[in-house]
């Protein structure tokens, strides 16, 4: 089977995005920002976090969900640390300027963190973390999500699918990028599964009952209507495989980004039907010259990340990845040929475009990938 | 089947293993922290990390892998950070000032880190991340282990089974304690299927192909050896259960441990015949108050944890944890009735004493559980 896709200078995408978010009352800055981040996503490879997602924000700037010009407030301010209520605002810009505000704390403090609270979906965690590498920071960030994961022995949704994000710098490497949700799985996954009509496999999710779900269809309704069911912690079903420790994973970051600054935490974090609900975000970022020389660091960690991808690999495999390797990879292929799309993908933003009369961009190639 | 068991006070247990390490050359402090951490292990219901391992202690005072008098060594000292170097000393009490200074060091940058290369094994990192929250702080303790891992799509050890804990005060609830090894089980787990005769299951570890390991005695014999073959992460085999995500997870904690102090991380750290090698650790603390009033966040994370404990059980299920919880349950019975402890490890750390001249610890009952 073939898909369909085109290709789209990464600059012409941006600034398509641009417009969008600044015709529906994002400031030039901010609108910008939420561009960047937005197909960023794209550019490294996360499609599900790119531009697909374009008419999902745009659905919550209409619906009253994201406030185009909330006044972002500064609800704690000491050396180490930052409490921002964005009160509704765009995540992406507060997400960067969050971010921005912890690695100059962290310059003085040698290391700082940071909540946002009452915020909205920020597109990859990797991007805020990967702020800090250039200034020979390690760089933090998490989110938590809508309600979306039950926890182990559970059936009902009680956190999100809850990202955790971690950057540190190498030299010819790159960098080390782990972003990672921590449910085995992420809806988007799901719904791809309903789309193409096949069953869920065991260890992705249960339904109402805590069983094993099948049906994608039924999860998602259930999920949605708090029916019950919902997709397994990073380690799946029961305690066997460590179910128990993804369920942890997940609730210490939403112990981080929202019960440390006061936001809503669990299952009161929902969707709405037709974009993202209001979530909360944790920064953080740590100075590596406060333990030991930064191009040391990197030297050092070039020769791990080396080691890792030079792993003998298992019988029929074709690679080793150390996190952040195939982004890095996929980022620089769409440098040279441009941002790969799916033409369906393409075709939605096209629509999104028109009906704030803005031209489609332009397509540098168009043609099919084998699935 | 039923399994012989004694139970000990916990203040026994602690003053004869204490009593072992004086013998072995500790001093009177380093002796205390070390049996109290060890024992905490047991207290808690983490018998794998336990009084069990006394003898794996001791073998290690006697090859001279565990220094006794090594001389710790502060070796980078900033107002946010700490370098300790320990020279060989025993892990629990070089980890347990290093978490102490840690402590100190938040109370007036708001958060603070430290490394603690060159140490040995520190027992459960729950112990050290749990110093953190009576003093209104989140804790954060890792370490890195012998390479017993293998990346996703390797078949190659490359990293440990690198624990992360994190702890958080609450009110009424104790505490949220996450203790967790990145890998699906730990080397504990496969030697007890190899006492037992069992065969291994599909996706706890891959053999020296890089194909489901099923014998746990060659798959042993083969990781030590590094002819190939090793525990697989945190999600399990390939990347369809987010086994590239626990894989990430580790490498992220090796890179706290070990290469932000310039100590030995990846396949360079390995175990001894007859005990643990030398590895790295990684402390954190956050100062609560930076962020928000402490009393009100305690209050929160009980709210979070009464519901997660309350969360509607799958089918068949009897009880929802959350993380932390079956230990502190554990702990209290323990202190009512004595410390539980398998007949079997019983008589190996009273050999282990009688080596010394020690009278065994007296038992407070003896009986047997069903498995």
């Amino acid at each position: 089977m073939t898909t369909d896709v085109v290709r789209i200078r990464r600059k012409s995408l941006e600034t398509f995005c641009q417009q969008v978010f600044q015709h529906h009352g994002l400031s030039e800055d901010d609108a910008r920002i939420a561009a960047a981040v937005l197909v960023a996503a794209d550019a490294r490879g996360i499609p599900s976090h790119g531009v697909a997602r374009l008419h999902r924000y745009v659905n919550g700037l209409r619906t009253g969900l994201v406030l185009p010009d909330a006044p972002v407030e500064v609800v704690v301010d000491t050396p180490s640390s930052i409490v921002l209520d964005a009160h509704g605002a765009m995540g992406a810009p507060v997400g960067v300027r969050a971010m921005e505000c912890v690695i100059d704390k962290a310059r003085s403090n040698g290391a700082a963190f940071g909540c946002v609270r009452d915020s909205n979906h920020f597109g990859i965690a990797g991007y805020y973390a990967m702020m800090a590498p250039p200034e020979d920071m390690l760089g933090i960030a998490m989110t938590n999500t809508a309600a979306l994961s039950v926890p182990t022995f559970g059936r009902q949704v009680m956190f999100g699918t809850n990202p955790l994000a971690f950057a540190a710098p190498a030299d010819k490497e790159r960098a080390f990028v782990l972003d990672m949700s921590t449910s085995v799985v992420t809806r988007g996954k799901i719904e791809v599964y309903d789309r193409l009509g096949r069953e869920l496999p065991v260890g992705w999710a249960v339904d109402k009952t805590g069983r094993p779900a099948r049906d994608p269809r039924s999860l998602l309704d259930d999920m949605f209507d708090r029916v019950g069911g919902g997709i397994l912690p990073l380690g799946g079903m029961g305690e066997d495989l460590g179910g128990h420790k993804g369920y942890g994973l997940a609730v210490m970051i939403d112990v981080l980004c929202a019960v440390l600054c006061g936001a809503p935490f669990g299952s009161a974090v929902a969707d709405a039907r037709t974009s993202s609900g209001r979530v909360s975000h944790f920064f953080g970022a740590i100075r590596i010259d406060t333990f030991r020389d930064p191009s040391e660091f990197r030297r050092d960690v070039d020769r791990m990340l080396a080691d890792l991808r030079e792993c003998p690999r298992a019988e029929g495999a074709e690679r080793v990845y150390y996190a952040g390797q195939k982004e890095f990879e996929h980022e620089r292929e769409c440098l040279l040929r441009g941002v790969l799309l799916l033409r369906q993908t393409y075709d939605r933003i096209c629509a999104t475009g028109e009906e704030c009369g803005l031209a489609a961009p332009p397509t540098l190639t168009t043609g099919a990938v084998s699935d």
